[in-house]
């Protein structure tokens, strides 16, 4: 309850947010609120929090963690169809430490070109404890057409973008793991691996072919097994899984090869941040060269199938992996 | 990094959180996102965080905090003149724990009631450090009309609702301070003015009276005297209060009287959640009649003039007040 001047907090927005802040709707951060205008569309809206020791490493740097934590909202767009619009920040800090929030602030600039994504308010709020950052972010649909998690339907393709369980074996990298031993010598691999895991790659260039084209779609970013069990659920249907045709990155089919992971914890790790999605047989072809045109490459990994068991995986002899966890939970 | 069976976060949204959701863009919090229709209006976007030993204590009782970090938010809105659209809540706890959530989802499902203000999504993290409630709320305004903090003229009343300072005074008391041993006899007086802290009343059923005749709003949450000079500041103007023409509950206005606090303290007190706003001299009877008729009190304290010098506060004497500080800031 520590009361101080005003001048501590409204100069920590003038010097490194109001910058950002290009959209008109945001009144240059010196509203109470902003002002989204929906443009005849649907308002999509998603949001997602990381906490230091928790979602990221106190190490990481603050460009990475303000990228992340925009870019783990990016990727809901992504999955549910929508083109960004925009998005609010919460940062809880524990001092406003200029060393920490000019890099962050630059970082978040640079997605927010990228993505074109504009920021449009947001709350600054001190905390003695670890650090914060929330987002809530907007995107437009025309209107009913948020692609859902609830609409899979037996006979699709079970698809997933990228590659899966790189960004797994990149935390376990930053953490000394059984990872870091095995690329020792290969800091190619290893840089790559953590890259994936700080700075994910959301594939809202594919919002338009998914919105067109699946009929059931979410972000993989707890794990894929757990995630399609999710989708499963949501949808009543079930799904069986070519475990061999998950798409791998070269340096995961090299540890795993080598024994150093199993599949099951690549399809269990989080943070991919990859769209996984259902598209009916008869579009895939259609929805997979859209996706070419856009760079993002689309994997085909299995069937939906009715029934409301949990998915299958089957290895190359056609026999079920038993996987000990299907994803990520915080409690 | 903790990896846990998936049951947990899933169980406690679906025990507490998803009877609450019962807006159908809300998709019964079971997807990824959520929509918000905007009916040809603009949405109006705010966001506010509160913070277990900074904005609140931590044995503040679970459903006021829900209520409070709700409606912190609707108070936004209602000084934006906007109706409240929908919420969405970010959640940071060291546990999940039943006998905290129930009551806070009880509180909360209260509220949403009584505003009219669906949830519709949210995020539920766990931290070692302390509880943390973030929400981004929603509003609509007809296309261009939110009321910003930027457009007081000179001329224009200043006007605030409800009364200032009890807030303030009811953390004094919960701190134990000069208060608490003021009032040390008065229990009724007490429990106001920590009610007044730990649920304020924000003024949403006022929103169409300031939308329809205010120039200039925003609510009164970090301190009178320093909420107003922030709207001095963005509209180019000045402006002179008469202090003692601030309205006071009987019970502050009576601590005021015996001294144990000064008026400083309570126009530089935070968590008043009243409106504050600039009228023009010809709209204020119309005004004051339409707020009169939602039960809302209004004051006129002041007037808006030309000039960038932060706005004076006058005693019974005609005398500036110095005030030590204007208001609460967190760095």
């Amino acid at each position: 309850m520590d009361k101080e001047s005003i001048s501590g907090e409204d100069s920590l927005i003038a010097r490194y947010f109001r910058p950002l802040a290009i959209d008109p709707g945001a009144f240059d951060l010196g509203d109470d609120a902003a002002v989204l205008n929906a443009l005849g569309d649907d308002i999509v809206v998603t949001t997602d929090a990381i906490v230091e020791g928790v979602h990221f490493l106190s190490g990481d740097p603050p460009e990475t963690l303000a990228r992340k934590a925009l870019r783990v909202n990016l990727s809901d767009l992504a999955a549910k169809g929508a083109t960004p619009a925009g998005f609010v920040l919460t940062l809880a800090l524990r001092s406003a430490d200029d060393a920490w929030l000019a890099p962050f602030a630059r970082g978040l600039g640079e997605d927010i070109g990228l993505f074109g994504c504009p920021l449009l308010g947001g709350d600054t709020v001190s905390t003695p404890g670890p650090l914060m950052i929330s987002i809530t972010a907007f995107g437009r649909v025309p209107a009913g057409k948020m692609v859902r998690r609830s609409s899979a339907k037996p006979g699709d393709r079970v698809v997933v973008t990228g590659t899966i369980g790189d960004a797994a074996l990149g935390l376990d990298i930053l953490k000394g793991g059984a990872v870091a031993t095995a690329l020792a010598d290969d800091a190619a691999a290893k840089e790559m691996l953590i890259g994936r895991y700080r700075v994910p790659q959301p594939r809202n260039a594919l919002a338009k072919a998914v919105r067109d084209h699946a009929h059931a779609a979410m972000d993989v970013s707890d794990g894929l097994a757990g995630d399609l069990a999710k989708l499963c659920a949501a949808s009543g249907v079930s799904a069986v899984i070519d475990a061999q045709s998950i798409p791998l990155s070269a340096a995961a089919a090299a540890l795993l090869a080598r024994g150093t992971v199993g599949v099951e914890a690549l399809m269990a790790g989080g943070d991919d941040y990859e769209v996984l999605c259902t598209i009916p047989e008869t579009s895939f072809e259609v929805f997979a060269q859209g996706a070419g045109l856009t760079g993002a490459p689309v994997t085909s990994i299995g069937t939906v199938i009715a029934g409301t068991l949990p998915p299958r995986f089957l290895d190359g002899q056609g026999r079920e992996i038993v996987l000990p966890r299907l994803s990520y939970s915080h409690f």
